[in-house]
């Protein structure tokens, strides 16, 4: 593999802090989990853009669980880091994290895997610049990443 | 398990229908992974709510692999069927197809089970109505159902 | 008028189901009239495309009367069935049911005549298919969408 | 009739003027007919707030015809006069006018006889102030609204 | 100069009326300033369009005040007229004012003056019709309005 | 003043990450301006709101340029920072960039500062924490804050 046009793991992280208003949520004020993943989705297509540089789209979502309700006024951070790269496929982690308007810390309420797929004007997949991997931590995310990949693909088959 | 105010899985079936739009998709026409995953909590939230008959919301999304791009002015259909019931928490299955405008027939995009739990209004989880099953493949979709959510607890521990 | 190339009633019939949220309403929790009529004209569209597998567009909306009021958290039912098929118009009628979060049983708050004509790129008419009538209902209601349109050609050329 | 706080036509009428944007339209650039019908309830629910001085909800909408197509980057023109008034329901004359980026002049594209009804906080219908009629123009509409009123509720009866 | 093509002021002038909805607001039911600069800039568009008979683009907003608060269900008026023209740039006025639901007379809420300039396809400038000033009102707004174009020449190369 | 409670400029800085979509944009692709003030209106209310842990509402904008155009498929950074905090109010600054989804290397777009005011229950101004000055950097631009503020009620009482 190549490394010459690799890019690193920070230059396509991306983060959205985003302010949960009335009209995400249902009349309880409970923001819908839709509104959540449909956020997840586009900031994974955010970088996913910017490591392949050509326009991405979503192949799968892995399971996503919701660990605490988000409400009204929340300030919500969603914030995506490449986990592993394949020829045209990515993973991207995001991570969720809510804040309440008087002062509640951040806590955890989701996180997700997301596969993207980089593809050419004929929606057929083309091939991405590798991940040029710097810390530890990247590595040991890369190689958890391929085992999910793998594991993917055996139940797809599967069904 | 008391049947008396069981209710069926026609009882909560919900469809909902969608044409796609400018607004929904990115600028290649290509409707963003996001937009159906926020439709597929919407049926799901309508079909939970008309079971529960109080306000549900979304504990987690099973593995989501989008089988086939949704451009815009496809008419896409989102079907949400109950396939399993606990005590407050369900299992609802949505299947979603696009369908061209010029004819092409429909055909399957993605599907996805959401789990959704009742809650009151102090946001804890309520009793909700047994599930009557009435047929054959509503029995076996119920076991499936139920090995699904014996996997996620068993998933969930373990992280 | 041959009816080679006909398609039934039920090919083009289409249903959206829709969950009020608060971003649908007024101040009061009371969903605006228009916010209905929107959704009509969508599902209108879905079926007049299914018939005519080509763009079409909106020529009129017959007198809509609101028998009852929508709240914010109501699923609202849209229901759009074709009833009369001319050389590049179509009349879909759309019948609007709304129901509450709690069970309270759907019960009807709109319907509407609305009349579609297929263009071409040009934005002129184009021919549609005829429609294959199948039941003695449809029937009915073919002759009873002929006389609409009749009198809407009288009421024009008055004014 | 007293017409100690009457308010004259003047003083409800509202005009609101929208540029039509690639949200509104569909794949072809046709803005949707029921985006029209939808600003069209906004303007009538503004010139009825204005004369009721309290809340008002849709009762109904007269038949609407499409006279010309809207496109996206048109400047739309929906201007709302209060034609007559009962003892809680106002009938709202809409008039919309299309105009071109380029400088196509404005020209109608669609009018409608939209009936408010003044509700308390309870839903129920509230009285509302007499309208003051000042030309002979007013007086010939207010005319014709009482016709147009009576003949829907002869329609309605009769269905 | 040549005034042959010269367009008056009224010809450009727009008018926006909006009733603001509790999407437009925060969760006290304040509505942002985000929304009301966003309308600021629609009709400044549209003014700017009516009178360039071209595209244009927003270059610059002066200073904004809020001077009150807007509340959700207030009716808000943005009124635009044109101060000066230039080469290629134009400068709009646009006055904001709300009014209460219940009757509280309409008050002014911000002004603004928005610096729009026409482009062609490629995105560059190009010229605009002159100013064709009727009154001595339009005469002197037309002289404050290039002083404040000098000023901010001045300001912007200082920086 | 006491600084028991005061809170750092890291404590409340923001970023927004935006992908910039069809529903943003005018017909020929560019993002209205008004577009790019309401997030900047809201990324501003976030960081207000951190500090201020209260309500805040926009007191003014000052002069905002749009150094180059923003295009659909533009990936746009809204970074807010506390320059200046009074007793009830409170200077944001926000600096926008753009970033092409091929590669364009991210540019200035706009900058802002804007005035937000910390209130209670009742619309009425209420005090915030002091802000705790940490790098030279924050105290020049402290300074800058004041004398900008200094200015803005010195025009304020001119007109």
């Amino acid at each position: 593999m190549s490394t010459s046009n690799a890019c690193t793991v920070s230059q396509s992280r991306a983060s959205v802090v985003r302010l949960m208003v009335p009209s995400d949520a249902n009349f309880m004020g409970n923001v819908f989990g839709g509104v959540i993943l449909s956020e997840i989705d586009r900031v994974a297509f955010i970088t996913a853009n910017r490591h392949a540089k050509t326009l991405c789209v979503t192949a799968s979502f892995d399971r996503v669980d919701f660990l605490a309700p988000v409400q009204v006024s929340d300030v919500v951070d969603f914030d995506a880091t490449l986990t592993w790269v394949g020829r045209s496929s990515m993973e991207v982690w995001v991570q969720v994290r809510a804040e309440g308007l008087s002062g509640t810390p951040p806590h955890p309420v989701a996180q997700a895997y997301v596969t993207m797929v980089a593809v050419g004007s004929d929606g057929r997949p083309v091939p991405v610049p590798p991940l040029a991997l710097e810390t530890p931590e990247e590595h040991a995310r890369f190689a958890a990443g391929r085992e999910r990949m793998e594991a993917r693909r055996r139940t797809r088959h599967a069904t």
